[in-house]
């Protein structure tokens, strides 16, 4: 594989959806049945009936998790939810997940059972079904991956791309939160590798360490949606990053976007805790990743009905693409608004 | 994770799929759109109209291949077809595949463009449309996971656990290759390794070393079935080896099986090449796997059918459970078929 004298382009040049474009990047649909393929949340496949929506994640040891502080009835429960979130921000639903998993000799059946106890517990809240999976060992690690089929009316689908100029930018919950329980979860790590002490600095802040283990999904303001009758135009789940998702939005739609500051929800933990590692609180939400809240715009119409949904706030909204992609601070300015690399190729 | 004083059980004892029966034993099904869950080749949904079939699969470097002998391009071919298989198996069609990716630093760019090449060519050959996935970094080797996704009619499906006594036992083409090409293979890995000498005792071998890195599933087989108006009672794909893929028929079934020793089809290089690793190629043909072969009961009454059908043989019967599951050699003298275990496991 080495030994070919040829081009060799590090792939960390290209960034996670580089790298996907660039492999992508000729694909030609054969079948009818296919709706769409790459480049959303989920593909949606259309085979007569109900569409039907897959997503798939690979979630490595070292890599997207650590099991230093990291439950594997959590990991397991985690593993569903970040899926399911894919198909929840298609306003569609979820229905049956496969597991599959990669184990080295040093899991013994007890931990995997722990592992699984998560995943049905997940499936339980959620109301899906575990189908399928695959089961071997691994050289080094756990190796998870998780696929999810959901369904919706095709009417009822939400894309990133549907956003108009002048739509409202929307998001669920509050941000960062997931980011500054990693920062603390990682500080502790490091304290307990080193010292060999006790994790006792985590209490008071199962805040901000549930929203980074026990993330939960938002089918909660998709049903919402329905019952206020609202549709969005364009939706994604916020796993990158406000900045980052945002931007995958204004792109597929060819549009631009204002926010604000100070409508950017925060939770107060989150904001002590990015205080104490001397974190604006702005950046944690703009650039921490993993909150599994929806992003999502709506036509102006919209305004009253949204605004009846307790656990939405409106952030801003859609501009035309020369007007760029900015954040405006309190005082007036603006700032452009950037997409993280590819953090995991670091 | 392990500093609790609890019990651990080596996974090695329960096999994989005693794991995987452990793992989903209080599974209960919450979504009335599955039909069928965790244990045939894949799962089942039914979400009005066509049946959706589902089966996934987790390929981890070091594990199920290696990049010494496998080209990119060939490991991108095979993870898509050996999934394919498992929807041919239900006598279902596949329609679209997800394939995820997590790869060390030491893959670059041009690496992935070959390993997607071998997917598009699988996905072009089989008519399937790769329609979504994932990609990270891993810490260490390459690590896969596919989806595939097909469509059937309801009456067409074909489970395991189908067939009745005096059903045929049915094979398509010829088995053992694939397991006596990884033996060469990995001879000459360990010459290689060990010399860096050359790899030229690989020539004249392309039968077993293409059925080892380059395996075709029986769509062909499946196409024929319609032909000739043929409906198995049970099926399976090849995965495992005969032995152990024919008893999860007979379990599933309830049944026991008679197969002879002189049916079992065995390619003249198989033959030749267990002869020279001094196996019997017999042992190849019921302990080897990857062969992607499909392993079929069909009706006493489909006989002059299935006879009229080139590449399939006629290697036993389903019989009384109380009869056993044999292996009848041409002595006439029998001996008990045995599982193999989780030959990734130990």
């Amino acid at each position: 594989m080495t030994t070919k004298q040829q081009k060799r382009t590090d792939i960390s040049t290209l960034g996670e959806f580089g790298l996907i474009e660039r492999l992508t990047a000729d694909l030609k649909t054969l079948r009818s049945t296919t709706m769409y393929g790459v480049g959303d949340d989920a593909a949606v496949l259309d085979p007569g009936g109900q569409m039907i929506l897959i997503s798939t994640d690979l979630l490595l040891e070292g890599i997207h998790f650590s099991l230093v502080y990291t439950p594997l009835k959590h990991l397991g429960y985690k593993s569903v939810v970040v899926n399911l979130s894919d198909i929840y921000a298609m306003n569609a639903e979820p229905t049956q997940v496969t597991v599959s998993i990669g184990v080295s000799s040093r899991f013994c059946l007890e931990d995997l059972e722990e592992f699984y106890n998560g995943i049905k517990l997940a499936c339980q809240s959620y109301n899906v079904d575990l189908v399928g999976g695959d089961t071997s060992s691994s050289l080094t690690g756990l190796n998870i991956s998780v696929t999810v089929i959901g369904t919706a009316l095709k009417e009822d689908l939400v894309f990133r791309k549907g956003a108009s100029e002048h739509d409202l930018i929307c998001v669920s919950g509050d941000l960062g939160g997931a980011y500054m329980g990693l920062q603390l979860l990682e500080r502790e790590r490091k304290l307990f590798e080193e010292e060999m002490a006790a994790q006792k600095s985590l209490e008071g802040h199962e805040f901000i360490i549930a929203r980074q283990l026990k993330p939960e999904a938002r089918g909660d303001i998709i049903k919402l949606f329905k019952e206020h009758d609202i549709k969005p135009t364009a939706m994604i789940d916020l796993s990158d990053g406000l900045s980052s998702d945002l931007l995958h939005i204004t792109r597929a739609c060819g549009l631009g976007c204002h926010i604000y500051a100070d409508k950017i929800p925060i939770a107060d933990a989150t904001r002590q805790m990015a205080e104490e590692f001397k974190i604006e609180p702005l950046i944690a939400a703009l650039n921490g990743g993993e909150d599994y809240e929806l992003l999502f715009t709506i036509a102006p119409d919209d305004y009253e009905k949204v605004q009846a949904i307790q656990d939405v706030r409106i952030i801003g909204h859609m501009t035309h693409t020369s007007n760029g992609n900015k954040l405006m601070a309190q005082d007036g300015t603006a700032v452009n608004l950037q997409a993280q690399g590819w953090k995991h190729m670091e």
